[in-house]
């Protein structure tokens, strides 16, 4: 393959058999072209989707793999055909880096949906070589998949906004679940859920979290403003809830029943899955066709979305709540990740802890 | 229960066990009362999901039921407060035959998602009484809920539009799959099915056929104007097609893969169901997250809707292709219409074979 040996230097953390075990590991990235920024990584956050990736359970990883697509950073280089960044700008890369840029989907802005989508990690770079993500101390991208970090957000807590916060803002608008008054339930508060409520709140939505956890009930509407909370294992609870949701977005990454989901939905009602489990869901039909009812689909979302969730984020003071980890704490991170035993988001001090190797 | 002695003799064929087998039955109609229209049933159409019914396969028939919900017939009288329709009118009553008018979903004129919705047959009527479909001599109706029939189409093949015509006609409309020049699939070309395409061709859209059965496709293309036919077990015209289409009608009555219609879609696409398979699907969820693609689904229409769509019918000629059969033919309909034996309606001459019994 062209282009293996690149001539910027890199060096990160990568998994290199399905146990998802990451060990510190050396590579090289491209040099920085016309058209590039090049980023020193400040933070990178822990995504659900690092998880499924580092040990294959999506059946499409080629290893070694560098995880990491919530990366927030510093520009060290600009390409010369690079006008709106300059080098110490405070930038973000989400989980996309590359896309064919002409097709009718890039030219409506939906770089993400594009066939040629180049992922941070785990795909073919556009010069043939493999995408390594943000568990790493530097970055190449295309000034097109570089985003502006509004100044007000602190760094390490802004990261998970590139993908968790894209991934439930992007549905919300597209769907049309942001007017004012309408009741939002979300399913899962893990990195993204909890994301979603606070969105939720910003757009003046009544917002019901939708958990297996009672103990998360507090923080659910103390901390994060919900403003009511429901034990999905609950029947009683469930039951006198039917049918009181205008949507639902569904942030649960494993498996899970829809049918109860969709029975707290009101006629017309939206469920809106961004998760992806590695098997089929169950769809019963029957509330489907009854309540005419739907269940959508969303992914992230294109660079001019992002930025101006960035920037709604910026407006409204809405940042991740984190807990900032070591490098060397990841594989203990990813055990605690797979229990859900996060609040709500991992968060790597890249820059910090990464050179101490 | 109160009510079960009616005033009004009536005369049809009903089914009282799990057998499915219909004989001749006699039972009462409700008097007519001040806002009630009491129509001589001329013809009926046999649906889908009358034999879902009759064998009690959803699991909530209550026996003796007389089915039938695709009804064409004249009026034999109107009560006092009845002004819009007068004796000797013909009409037509579809598969509902009340809801509470009042609530938010009534005042929408969305009737047939009312929590009170009445049904034709096996629901409970609002005098406490059971409904009784139209295989049967005469029916009463609140005259909310009867249709008037445009002058230029014929009362037998018109009956199947009260049902399978409304149940496609309503998700093309609130799914927006009505802009001319986009391509829709039809997947099964049944009785819902081969009125979806003459709709899509009245819209203006490309349409194409999605069928089991290769032998369905030069009438697919020759008799109801399709304009291409791919044969959904053909794996290598499956994967030809894959991404050309931007939204799919359902109609498939039985449990079968939604996997390969998704495929089918373009991004943002649209997949609607109308059947009522008497088990969950299995969804997957990657091509709705990746595609952004929706699966949603729909159930027949209201009141109003109902006869703007006899009325699009009128003005574009549609009417349904039918087979028709004597009530004495009934249990044999059933078993070929079990093996999708029909093109594409059977519907019983019931004036005309009725009486005879």
């Amino acid at each position: 393959m062209a282009g293996t040996e690149n001539s910027q230097k890199s060096f990160g953390w990568a998994a290199t058999d399905t146990s998802g075990l990451l060990f510190p590991f050396h590579f090289s990235r491209r040099e920085n072209g016309s058209d590039d920024v090049t980023i020193k990584i400040l933070y990178c956050g822990v995504c659900h989707s690092d998880l499924h990736s580092v040990k294959n359970e999506w059946g499409f990883t080629n290893y070694p793999i560098v995880p990491g697509h919530e990366i927030v950073g510093l520009v060290t280089k600009t390409g010369s055909d690079v006008k709106t960044f300059k080098v110490g700008d405070r930038v973000g890369v989400g989980v996309i880096v590359g896309s064919c840029k002409t097709c009718d989907i890039c030219q409506q802005d939906l770089e993400n949906y594009c066939p040629k989508v180049i992922f941070t990690y785990n795909s073919k770079d556009q010069d043939g070589t493999k995408t390594y993500g943000g568990y790493s101390d530097i970055i190449v991208v295309d000034q097109r998949f570089v985003l502006r970090i509004p100044d007000n957000l602190s760094s390490g807590a802004c990261a998970p906004l590139l993908c968790a916060g894209i991934t439930v803002y992007s549905p919300m608008k597209y769907y049309g679940m942001t007017e004012p008054g309408k009741h939002l339930g979300v399913a899962g508060l893990g990195g993204l859920g909890h994301v979603a409520v606070k969105f939720g709140k910003a757009f003046g939505l009544k917002v019901t979290v939708i958990s297996t956890s009672p103990k998360k009930e507090s923080e659910a509407i103390n901390r994060l403003g919900a403003d009511s909370f429901l034990v999905s294992s609950d029947p009683a609870q469930l039951k006198a809830a039917m049918g009181t949701m205008d949507f639902i977005i569904d942030t649960i990454a494993a498996v899970h029943p829809l049918a109860p989901l969709l029975g707290l939905l009101k006629m017309n009602g939206k469920l809106v899955t961004v998760g992806l489990p590695d098997k089929p869901l169950e769809l019963p039909i029957f509330p489907l066709v009854l309540g005419r009812k739907l269940v959508g689909g969303s992914d992230i979302g294109g660079m001019k979305e992002t930025q101006e969730m960035l920037d709604f984020c910026g407006k409204h003071n809405i940042i991740a709540d984190i807990e900032m980890i070591r490098i060397d704490y990841i594989n203990t991170a990813f055990e605690r990740l797979a229990k859900s035993d996060v609040r709500y988001r991992f968060v790597i001090d890249v820059a910090n802890t990464l050179a101490s190797n």
